[in-house]
């Protein structure tokens, strides 16, 4: 009788669960000052808590008066954004793949979803150009740093064009950039919105910085936008949770999340490096993103046609992923794989990429 | 010159200052075990945290098994019913007048908004049958206990008849209970779920019997609209905050709100009293609500003719309302005026009932 192999999840887009910071978080409840005790209990401000607005403008030295929107999650950003900032009809324009509730969001509101080709250095501007010749499109929502679900990281050259196109056709960006501080190779590239702060939309998160479950994403935009997301906010939750704030504002004062990245980075590296030298020794003759950073690398079959057999027999050597069909908008899922590796540890990598090369070899 | 007088502020539906119960919620964080500590920082369950679920569903003894969905407050959730469980163009009920975020998220979500006229006893039934003769309403929204903004508790008898209503015509009620356990004086009257639990949903918050910056609220209802609800919630914001769940659920254990709810009643009880008693001192020829418990007592001016010279001249007498329209699906707001007293203490509200009264007679 055979051990059953241990399964391994290349499904879950998450931290490392040792680096949650709990005790980080526990230290700073118990010194919270007064003031800031009883803030936490109140109803809030619909944009997010001021103190916490604050520090995260600090993020942004380049800009003098940084406009900011708190809300639960970024996710629920974009929600607020695709159901009431945008009409339903209008056109949005994705990179495709695409990071897969990004897309049923938009969708759900009754959006017109196109999905523009990725190349290795971001969207295929060409083709993003030819959207415009034939729709109206009134968005573009691009993932420019380490790419969802790929691990692409757009060239600074392409993120020019982007933010021009945005000035000239009188449409908006929405950055999403939650992994960007997550570099482990290479360097940093400007922001999109750097190039044209007016009409690009930043949104980002604590969920991979610190942790998921305090549900704190912000928008950077023009006062306009941050205003209008506000009152919208106001008329769907009243208000982001107060508590999460009060605490993760506190946590971040003097530079803890400064250290923080850097050891985040330390723990990431080397599962990073371990994911695309395992790809490299045991699946080379598949196409994958060198990815630099972030939460994934993204991973195609040598021969789409032969996927769905694939797919089926992984799962018996006990391998999980997401449906690839979930992060494109239209056809071509087939052959995809994403492989998230924050979560998974060195040899676990290995072991999971080694199983999928021996799969796609008994083929 | 004369001392301006200190503004008394009837325009905030919070709890008392003094009520926020930070200590208890420090103590609990510092006391947290190992294995809940990691899952505050998790992603959650989009449906909410199963040990809380488990706690709050206890507050439902009667029913064998309570089917329950949490969400960052319970706006949030009548946000998701209005935009993804009921369809643009129906018709939702709702009695006249409402709570205006309520109906304002129902219009949000291109609903057709019906207002039925509130009696002393609750919803006019003959009105609420008569909509079933002309429309083919979908659902109705009710405040049955202590309703805001007028502090009207519906009958038994008019539970069981809109209960009824829903078993016949196969439609959905809402009951809004989230100032139910904070009854002041007489007896409980059973829920309208009690009467129909298949097509009665129960919504319900912690806002009140805790605090709000927490944003927890919940709904008891079929498997069906639970596991629609929690679907809804994870294309929205992945899960509601676990932070705040899980250090909820731990407050919760053994027993800790019951006493914090009779804490609660004699902490508003007097407010409601001496709410009463200065409206019988100084103003007996305006009609008001004999409220029984919650935030509010739903005040009538003698004359709504004269209703927006009052507005005018009362907020001089530095007194602060809410604008009475927000609370009418149709017209019919001149002349209310809804007063919060909780946040209030006895000698403000008096203070306040006074400054009305006289502006009125000086009209």
């Amino acid at each position: 009788m055979t051990r059953k192999e241990e399964t391994i999840y290349f499904n879950r887009g998450v931290p490392a669960e040792e680096s949650l910071p709990f005790e980080d978080i526990a230290e700073v409840f118990s010194d919270l000052p007064r003031n800031t005790r009883s803030d936490l209990l109140r109803y809030g401000n619909s944009g997010g808590y001021p103190p916490l607005k604050k520090i995260l403008a600090g993020f942004y030295p380049e800009s003098s008066e940084v406009q900011l929107f708190v809300a639960n999650g970024s996710l629920q950003i974009l929600d607020l954004i695709a159901n009431h900032y945008l009409d339903s009809g209008d056109t949005v324009l994705v990179e495709s793949p695409i990071y897969d509730r990004a897309l049923k969001i938009f969708r759900r509101a009754d959006l017109e979803v196109t999905g523009i080709g990725l190349k290795e250095d971001g969207i295929d501007c060409d083709e993003l150009n030819r959207a415009f010749d034939e729709q109206d499109p009134k968005m573009l929502y691009t993932i420019p740093d380490f790419q969802n679900p790929t691990g692409t990281t757009t060239s600074k050259e392409k993120r020019k064009q982007i933010a021009e196109l945005a000035e000239n056709q009188s449409f908006e960006v929405i950055e999403d950039s939650p992994y960007r501080r997550l570099r482990y190779e290479g360097k940093d590239v400007p922001t999109i919105r750097s190039f044209n702060p007016g009409a690009v939309f930043q949104i980002s998160s604590l969920s991979k910085l610190v942790c998921p479950g305090i549900r704190i994403g912000w928008l950077v935009g023009s006062r306009e936008i941050t205003d209008q997301l506000a009152e919208y906010a106001e008329d769907t939750y009243i208000s982001p949770n107060q508590l999460s704030q009060g605490i993760i504002q506190w946590l971040l004062k003097d530079g803890w999340l400064e250290q923080r990245v850097e050891k985040l980075k330390a723990l990431y590296r080397p599962r990073l490096r371990a994911t695309l030298d395992s790809l490299e020794r045991y699946f080379p003759e598949s196409h994958w993103v060198e990815a630099e950073g972030g939460f994934f690398v993204g991973l195609w079959l040598p021969d789409p046609g032969k996927a769905e057999e694939f797919y089926r027999l992984v799962e018996k050597r006990e391998v999980v992923f997401s449906s690839p069909n979930g992060f494109f908008p239209e056809k071509g899922g087939e052959g995809f794989v994403r492989l998230p590796f924050p979560a998974l540890k060195t040899t676990e990598l290995e072991e999971g990429i080694k199983r999928i090369a021996e799969v796609w070899h008994e083929i």
